[in-house]
């Protein structure tokens, strides 16, 4: 009970020191070396759209569900064997509120940007939401990480503002580098053939590959690699967030894949399926970069999606679960506030575990593990502190952060959870329109602004059911009561913003 | 169960009405009254400096502890059987912050004035945080109201900025009227014939009673009833904080009242006593006016404390609870971090409850009703919401608020509480020095930034150990590493500030 007693301590310490910094510095007399960091950022990607599993057993051991089965993808499953994994990871439903989360470590409510960023004009929303993305006076990731001696590098789909908004380039968001990031949200086509586009709609900088057979996951997976070739030779640590256009629709078959995969019941399915495998060989690709230029014990890799699946996968057994499609066992797809919508995959990993590396002793991370849903989830706005502890710097004054480091959850096995709240408030129509989301150790609650009060609410555990099949509303009132409290809460302490034409309840 | 389910939609509609606004309107043809609205502030009064019992026995009836016996407050007795009083109701354990939260509805590790403001100096602290007080751009309780039609009325100790600051005086903060208020914490003198004052320690604006026999207390009371009178010539709402200097030191005893009062082992005893009870008075006096001017009905009132008691009391009996003193049974008093430093008395009163008013049926309040401790709690940051609410009007919009309207729990016996957390953050030295506290549910965990490693953390069980007598800090690991996950959560959320010098463990 010491031992844990003393890791308790040890946590908290790395978690503050984020914030106090007085203790980051380095004890010896040499300043310490900065790890790289990446994240490798995949849109439209939910938590069964792979081959590793994810979803755990009641002995808390991954299990594998008919869509592992479907995909390949071995350079993740190379990636889990090195690093730790979450069973339970939350981000938004949709993506522009994510990616900014990830930018600001703050969640939806409070960033406001709680909707996807239309590239052409104002999506609906309450009267101050965010509709036109990241501001110049906004506190973001690579700005601080710039200032501390990093090179940031941006690689791929941004989506971090409309058409002709200064968030539009992300350099305008601290990148020093951007390549291939704008105010799109997809490709429009993933092929070198096309040059990337159809009409308006077209991926930048990349017009050495135009006419080419160069897949766009192929393409940006050799400029992130060129990037990496140049913070080295500039001698400085580099963030690199290679944020991928795939597998957002369009579905095309990527030919280097698609011949390997069928479904006659979900015709669009092979395509999907080669688009999670050309994402994974880029994965893999980047891995072997890294170590043939020797970086792979100073390189921290995250692997993540930004919403929940949007397969086009429709079920093809007869059960409700599975009926349920892209995430199944899991219920609901992006853009719900079912978990299928809200959960992702996310890797932690040194790229090459290696037991003497400083770096690594620093900052170890439990290999071949899972963190299984019993001991608790963590969330797209806790990867901001995260990187800030990695790269020995303070969170700015001032700066609210609504996740915490998971450096302490990662070094072991099952630890106790380091946060028991999530909040998605998205006060807008999409598949799933005007709702909030709360998550609250193993409950979760929902509130549909714009159902009749009988309707209004669902109310789950999350460990006794974790396909949400059995909505506790009715049957357990005073849980109910103190859910929505915590919530309403929530919202309050984030500044939410609401609809007045889709308010509350009457 | 149906009842109760609708009770629960009910308080979400009710809470989320002050931030959307829409469903706030009243559904008749004409403008709907609004409530005059009272805060009776006292200065450094704690739970047990009444007669009126807070703290339950286990059958959540309120129990007669000796200090309750040892002072006589019999207006806040008839206001307690009118009314809705908490067992637990938090702020913190000294006074600027607890105001500021009071006028924000934020904690202080948000609103960033964590110490006590010190008239003269800049008190020490963080970089940033605001020892100048309430800043000419924050958000505060008496600029809403006043822009919603409310006359906002400042009688006695302000106490928001430093002497020559803006903030000094409670019209920069949005009080149409300050009558008492300054930049000092204490008067020097409570008595006319020192003309409230000692050296530049003056109470201002009240040269009418210099040189008289009334009592500071008495003098503000007079004031506050001129004041109502004013607002009911005037056809406006009104929003009254009387703001005790009572029952801040020095401890003089009050002539109208110290007669009654002995105490052999803590000489001072006697005349604070005749402070609380001068301080009852006037809650008596300003209901007594109230009524005969016919405002009973349609004016509610909040009575609260600003910080734990620092009564002059050291316990004459032999068991450890009892010596602790000023809060006796409870652990500690002003300035320390346990809940004899943080608990208040609350009692939420219309002042003359009526079945037929129409204020009242739309917000009742519980009569003769206590929330013991196995419900929950609220803070001084539920205040804000809930005064919004009664005044019809929105939060602003992009405001965070560390609480919720009280409102929905308030109407019935024994409800859930709306809030299962509190936090107060204090990097300063004082009594208690540099400390975060953090309360979830029945737990509460202190941090002791300057402590060696193994009495850095107390953890206690309030529900098991409502006097703090046994730190689990040891002996539950597993609880303390969740609670301090969530407590650097709450920090990380609310953006709060660190010493460089007093920084977390090494």
């Amino acid at each position: 009970m010491t031992l844990i007693f003393r890791q308790a301590i040890t946590k908290l310490n790395a978690l503050a020191c984020l914030t106090t910094g007085a203790l980051c510095l380095s004890t010896g007399a040499q300043p310490e070396e900065k790890p790289n960091i990446i994240f490798f950022l995949i849109d439209d990607m939910g938590l069964m759209d792979t081959s590793v599993p994810f979803i755990t057993d009641e002995a808390g051991q991954p299990k594998i569900y008919p869509l592992n089965q479907y995909y390949h993808t071995p350079a993740m499953e190379m990636l889990a064997s090195r690093g730790h994994r979450f069973e339970t990871f939350y981000a938004n439903s949709v993506c522009s509120p994510s990616r900014i989360s990830i930018m600001t470590g703050q969640s939806s409510a409070r960033h406001r940007s709680t909707q996807w960023i239309n590239q052409d004009e104002r999506n609906a929303g309450p009267d101050g939401w965010r509709w036109d993305g990241i501001a110049a006076d906004q506190v973001t990731l690579p700005k601080v990480l710039r200032q501390n001696g990093y090179r940031t590098i941006h690689i791929g789909k941004g989506h971090y503002g409309p058409l002709n908004s200064p968030a539009a380039d992300p350099k305008f968001i601290g990148f020093d580098i951007n390549i291939g990031g704008c105010s799109i949200g997809s490709p429009a086509s993933y092929s070198g053939k096309d040059n990337y586009r159809s009409g308006i709609y077209h991926v930048p900088h990349l017009e050495a590959y135009h006419g080419t057979d160069t897949h766009l996951t192929d393409a940006l997976t050799i400029e992130a690699c060129k990037q990496i070739d140049k913070s080295i030779a500039d001698g400085k640590p580099f963030f690199l967030q290679l944020a991928h256009y795939a597998l957002h629709a369009p579905f095309q078959p990527d030919p280097r894949f698609a011949d390997k995969y069928s479904d006659e019941a979900d015709p669009l399915m092979p395509a999907y399926a080669s688009l999670v495998e050309g994402m994974d060989k880029s994965l893999g690709d980047l891995i072997s970069h890294l170590e043939d230029k020797g970086l792979g014990e100073n390189t921290i890799l995250f692997f993540l999606g930004d919403n929940g699946s949007d397969a086009p996968y429709h079920g093809r057994k007869s059960n409700v679960s599975q009926k349920i499609g892209s995430s199944a066992p899991l219920r609901g797809k992006k853009g719900t506030h079912y978990d299928g919508g809200m959960r992702v995959p996310f890797i932690a990993s040194w790229v090459t575990p290696t037991a003497s590396s400083a770096l690594q002793k620093k900052w170890p991370l439990a290999q071949n593990q899972i963190t299984s849903k019993e001991h608790g989830f963590a969330s797209i706005e806790d990867l901001f502190p995260t990187t800030l502890e990695l790269a020995g710097c303070d969170a700015p004054a001032g700066h609210p952060l609504d996740g915490s480091s998971m450096l302490g959850v990662l070094a072991t096995a099952n630890s106790a959870s380091m946060r028991n709240e999530f909040l998605m408030h998205f006060p807008h129509a999409h598949r799933s329109s005007y709702f909030t989301v709360f998550r609250q150790g193993p409950w979760k609650i929902i509130y549909h602004y714009n159902k009749p009060a009988d309707q209004a609410y669902e109310l789950f555990n999350l460990l006794d059911d974790p396909t949400e099949a059995h909505n506790l509303a009715r049957s357990q009132p005073e849980r109910l009561k103190h859910m929505a409290a915590s919530m309403q809460l929530a919202l309050n302490q984030a500044g939410a913003q609401y609809m007045k034409d889709k308010p509350i309840l009457p």
